[in-house]
């Protein structure tokens, strides 16, 4: 029995950065003293998904009250910590920015977000990521006691080359903190967790924001976890919700053995290369 | 008002080879006269799915009475036929083997399945194709006067790296003659026509034999349609059916244009490469 206990931290992000913070550490509380081995934020969970709230709500590394804090949560709960994201502010550029601390509040990985999300279904969502933040160029895998976990944020599920590669390289798990939004999340959100889920044979977790009808983006909440079976085994609704979701990790051997697809991958055809 | 028009050929495969054919012929004449552009037919609709079968009613291409029917048939009814598959015959070796016909009767393509279908499901199912056949080692697109298709056969599907590839050659849509059984059916069959189109922003389109009780092999049938946006936009039951599909070719650049996801690959990171 090689099982994790991975909390879903579907919090309420409001303008209000001390506030985000308090939320965010009262649920990895609560996470934590429920048996949690990683917590899991949303994707800006510091911060209203706004360009021009990046730019207001950005910290730098060497002088952040989000990784402080988390860093100081982590070690002091002996819990694993993935902070979502925050934007990032590094020589005067920003970027969308995720933290991996351990238990003993030491960042273990960090993953900046490789693909910018630029949108633009006319009538319904317009955005573009890409106004405001520079992107992430490198694959990111965390070790942790739990087996090797690979990073992703939001619009990065979308590409099948990122998680084929993390996957290639060793990565059981694929978190993605995300914030869909009530166009793209009704239509994909779902099926993209099944089918990273499914085409590696891995688990794929996305962690979002509630949905917040005060704030200007609407994020599609939906917190979930899918097995390497691509199942859904665990799903938040819209509302804030702290879900602590029991993962069997034997299931990906099981389901490998099963149909083996990585196996019979053809790459005397075909490789997909990291540059 | 870019459309094409394809027939869903979901028929009923017995053991008996010009039962097969005559099924195929009364199907795709029925789809010609009601206005299909391109019939498509099941995997191995003239055979079935067992790997003694293959064996039985494998055929070479010069003297065979399958594609000799449907050759003809194109020419006749001025129609473009995916013959799904049979088990072709090459110098010793079975092939499961897909060959695409234009409204002169020509061949203009054959797709031999890739990654062949080895799983064993303990309890449930347990098939090995290789036991039979031989892997094809191409990449193939039908270029036709409705676009670029790729070809895929079933077990195809699974592999991101396939429908990647000819996407990123032009297919734009992608046609997956299958067979799924009643435990990969249920579980994997929409959600992987669902993402391979939505990964890639084209059409995808399953045709599978209907549900057979009385054979040995119990496919799933479902076939189906998935648009551009990940929608399943036709879906035939368990049961023998025509289905005659209007595909609206340019809702494809529409979905590029809203969320550009081929656009935004990050391929100075990474790339997909053919050996």
């Amino acid at each position: 029995m090689n099982h994790v206990k991975i909390a879903l931290c579907q919090m309420n992000v409001v303008d209000n950065k001390e506030e985000n913070l308090k939320k965010a550490s009262s649920m990895i509380k609560k996470a934590s003293s429920e048996g949690a081995d990683i917590a899991v934020l949303p994707e800006m969970f510091n911060c209203p998904y706004e360009n021009e709230k990046f730019i207001e709500y950005c910290e730098n590394k060497e002088n952040s009250s989000s990784l402080n804090t988390m860093s100081k949560l982590a070690k002091d709960l002996d819990i694993y910590i993935l902070a979502g994201s925050i934007p990032e502010e590094i020589d005067g550029k920003i970027y969308n920015s995720s933290f991996f601390f351990n238990n003993k509040g030491e960042i273990i990985k960090n993953h900046k977000k490789v693909h910018l999300f630029d949108i633009d279904v006319p009538g319904k969502i317009s955005f573009k990521e890409s106004d405001t933040l520079s992107s992430g160029d490198s694959f990111n895998i965390a070790d942790t006691p739990y087996g090797k976990i690979g990073m992703g944020i939001c619009y990065d599920l979308r590409f099948v080359e990122l998680s084929r590669i993390l996957t290639l390289n060793g990565a059981e798990i694929l978190i993605y903190p995300g914030a869909f939004n009530l166009t793209t999340g009704p239509a994909h959100w779902e099926t993209l967790f099944k089918s990273r889920a499914l085409d590696n044979q891995v688990y794929t977790i996305g962690v979002a924001p509630a949905l917040n009808k005060k704030s200007n983006y609407h994020a599609y909440g939906h917190s979930l976890v899918a097995s390497p079976w691509g199942d859904i085994i665990a799903e938040c609704g819209f509302d804030e919700e702290l879900k602590i979701v029991d993962i069997d990790l034997d299931k990906i051997n099981k389901v490998r053995e099963e149909i083996p697809v990585l196996k019979n991958r053809r790459d005397d055809l075909y490789n997909i290369i990291e540059k």
